[in-house]
């Protein structure tokens, strides 16, 4: 009865609390594009409500740009959410959306965006007593995850060594990176691991958009003899013609959509051929409710889901669509800031049963961190 | 001598100052998307090479936004400008592009680029003691201008009256806003100008893409007998298709390129036939570097090329461009704050001799809004 009680009530959005973070990263990582990292950009978003209950969000910036984010959402979002309905949330996604339209269809818009979306869905699910990966529709919540290493800088010997690490703490697939200067060298390492690991361990390769179409083709031939489940990001996120020709000529599946940002990049790539695992950040591409709609878009279109980072968050739509494959488990460790971190089980998680997307951060333990 | 010498000197970015104004406008502006507006934002650079040599930039937001964009430039931008070579402008246009990439590529990203591409292409004119319109190339100096009316909520009368006042101000051209709820009152009011203006005068309508695309495509039909010299943003930007079919069956030339912020967005617009006059703004797609791309993409297309807002900053790329035609004058009245406002002659305006691009601010003036 209290629940009918509530679902009948109004409740209104009191505050949105804003918070930018540098977090330092435990070891250097690299890949093709973004090079050396040594910490990563947090802004995280919470939203109090009239009753005061909580929902948190939150997103990240790769290097740079999270400061942009912070501003856009301490400046404009707050304006456009407080007094008005928490539940409203596709509502409240198109007034954000239409608040920073002009020079805005993306980029940090939509990450902000998706800090305060991903807030707003988990009030709604803490308020319903519900796991949001229920409220989204409920397939299975056992996921199959992947590790994916940020592992170009590392030796081989090191390379192995962090699949041997991958594997003792429950990982069952890895994904490693290419986009070395050397070519040659890609290919050698991909053996390698194909070795190390056995010819049925999924095995995954991502060239961070380091390619032209051309040579991506070249690339995808080179390793076809590796069985790689995909190889991810061959060209740049603009270039769709040339990753549809990736797709129809390099003869491995391509996974692509950590740097497309609105549900329309990702329909025009799946439409065009440009993708065969459908992979979105739910940090960037507008929060739960795109990333749900992009799940919609694959699975009429018979591909693969999978996800980019923040597998916490992402569990939940994973586990809500009947589509859905290996999700990432992203390298930024910020499993090491949160309350209680997901646990991995033979190659596998499980969304919690927790109301909400179930996770918290430890606040006292970011503070430092602070910018 | 002095040229030659200064030409084989490397000159160094010393200092990039940012600054953010809150810019009253004279009186409120409302179209079909943005609604009310009283203000806008400003946001400005200035880049300061080690000679002492200064080069001005800017961008702008409409409603919302400009905070993310200084940010972007106060936090990042600097960083990897500073102690660089200021005459490598499409090197440097790189390293901002990769820099805020990730959750980047478009939105506030592109416009933070902008303001300072424009601020480097301003300081290389100064140093060459050249305005920019000939480093471009050199066209033809005059440029046909026309009003763009900010006006959906002025009464007919007042609509009319606008009108006498633009071409009072020597003004030849205008375009009026469309897309009020009853398009009933659209067509009329574009049949009152009609009459008002004469039937040759150019004449345009802008619907701030308020329509899907079967609507679109009925009001151009509509406007058919009022012989709009174009129809703008019928569609949202994302929808490339939607746009293609109001081109091909709406039977009115229609221009877009507001909304859209790079050159991969152009070149898909402009190879699906979804755009007729191509009309980016130097302020959101990335500064002179993208606008002269786009504009030499426009050309092999055989397109008409226009441009939104800034013509101060614009006319340097139209005086450059052998397909240019009419260039808007925007309503937001950014020659209150500058040193010298271009003068408009009998429908034209005449791009400057002076170095760069010409133009200053009066920051005295501008200093009691910035925030």
């Amino acid at each position: 009865m209290v629940g009918k009680l509530r679902w009948s009530m109004t409740v209104r959005i009191e505050q949105v609390d804003v918070g930018l973070y540098k977090v330092p990263l435990s070891h250097t990582m690299k890949d093709s594009t973004h090079g050396d990292m040594s910490d990563f950009e947090l802004i995280t978003v919470r939203i109090i409500d009239s009753d005061g209950a909580q929902g948190l969000g939150y997103t990240y910036g790769v290097r740079a740009g999270g400061a942009g984010i912070w501003a856009l959402i301490d400046r404009y979002l707050r304006d456009v959410l407080v007094g008005e309905d928490a539940d409203r949330i596709e509502f409240l996604w198109q007034r954000m959306w239409w608040c920073l339209h002009y020079a805005g269809r993306g980029g940090p818009v939509t990450s902000a965006i998706s800090a305060v979306d991903i807030a707003l869905w988990d009030l709604f699910g803490r308020r319903a007593s519900q796991p949001l990966w229920k409220i989204f529709g409920g397939y299975d919540p056992v996921v199959p995850i992947y590790a994916g290493g940020i592992d170009l800088g590392l030796s081989t010997e090191e390379l192995l060594a962090q699949s041997d690490r991958f594997q003792s703490e429950g990982f069952r697939a890895i994904k490693m990176k290419v986009g070395r200067p050397d070519s040659r060298e890609d290919v050698a390492r991909v053996e390698a691991m194909r070795e190390h690991l056995g010819d049925t361990f999924p095995l995954m390769a991502d060239a961070n958009m380091r390619w032209s179409a051309d040579k991506a083709i070249k690339m995808a031939r080179s390793l076809q003899p590796f069985d790689l489940l995909w190889l991810e990001e061959p060209v740049i996120p603009d270039d769709f013609e040339g990753q549809a020709r990736v797709v129809r000529d390099g003869g491995i599946p391509i996974a692509a959509g950590e740097n497309w940002h609105t549900v329309y990049e990702f329909s025009r790539a799946i439409s065009m051929g440009a993708v065969t695992f459908v992979e979105p950040d739910v940090c960037n591409v507008g929060g739960y409710t795109v990333f749900n709609k992009i799940a919609a878009i694959a699975e009429a279109h018979n591909l693969p889901l999978t996800s980019h980072g923040v597998h916490d968050l992402t569990v939940h739509s994973l586990a809500a669509a009947p589509t859905r494959t290996y999700m990432e488990a992203h390298g930024f460790a910020m499993g090491d800031y949160m309350d209680e971190a997901m646990p991995i089980g033979d190659g596998f998680v499980t969304a919690p049963d927790r109301p909400g997307h179930g996770i918290d951060f430890d606040f006292d333990l970011l503070e430092p961190h602070r910018i």
